[in-house]
């Protein structure tokens, strides 16, 4: 339990840090200013997914194909990093995939419902920039996004045809 | 596996972007620079401890005394938090307590030995600060450093006569 909190609490203060580092001495922010920022937090997420993609797959055999990748990242990467099996899953068979998590670990601490949808993706970049550090590892450019409609579910979408 | 791994990648993004965004722009950095990266990573921990044990002592019954508290953060606590029982503990029965971890979660990464004793200070600064942010929410004011003189053994060493 105080594992997850630990990375939960750190992962607050990095958000928090890096979104007022970016802002002193500034009044406002604006669009410019938040997509560096994220785009910071989705770099640091890029290289942790890659160093966890390392360690969960040392003893993993090869795998067969991209569906193969995507088993693996969607039931044993999920569940081991984000500690929940995915809710739903879908993919067009064409590289896209798109993963429901109807409780995301990075979330929970928000209040359920739809007042602060608007600072979703501070705490949604990171994760994305895991997943495709991940996928980076194991072969496969993608590019990651993540939505949230209401608190605390989140779809996670991703495309491998870049 | 990935939980601990998660928040240890994370916390070494963490150490090096505030390393690299303090020396940036300047071509070495001097003990001032480094000791305000160390500081704000001692205070996000800080706060991450203040959450920590608002979380594990949900459920505690109310501390008898000082030597309580610190049973509970040495046993409970430390092996929660980063999950190993410790080595050694020590109070000299004045407030000064010494706790000794023979693998120290945030140094294992390292090469054993003395090759980067150097190094310690800023993988230290935050669990420390976890440690004193967790006796501040329990009433003790206390001043807490750590010291390594062989990894990736740490010397955790507070003093709560401040």
């Amino acid at each position: 339990m105080a594992d997850e909190s630990l990375f939960e609490f750190l992962h607050m203060e990095i958000v928090s840090h890096i979104f007022n580092e970016q802002q002193s001495g500034k009044g406002e922010m604006d669009n410019k200013d938040r997509a560096a920022c994220i785009s910071l937090l989705e770099a640091m997420g890029f290289r942790v997914g890659q160093g966890l993609i390392e360690r969960l797959t040392r003893d993993t055999p090869t795998f067969k194909d991209e569906l193969d990748i995507m088993k693996f990242i969607c039931k044993d990467f999920w569940t081991k990093v984000f500690r929940r099996q995915v809710d739903n899953l879908r993919t067009n068979h064409q590289g896209t995939y798109v993963l429901q998590d109807n409780k995301f670990a990075l979330l929970t601490q928000f209040s359920a419902g739809k007042q602060y949808l608007d600072q979703a993706p501070k705490y949604l970049a990171f994760s994305c920039g895991v997943v495709r550090g991940a996928l980076s590892n194991l072969g496969l450019e993608s590019v990651v996004t993540a939505e949230v409609s209401v608190m605390p579910s989140c779809k996670c979408r991703w495309n491998t045809n870049t």
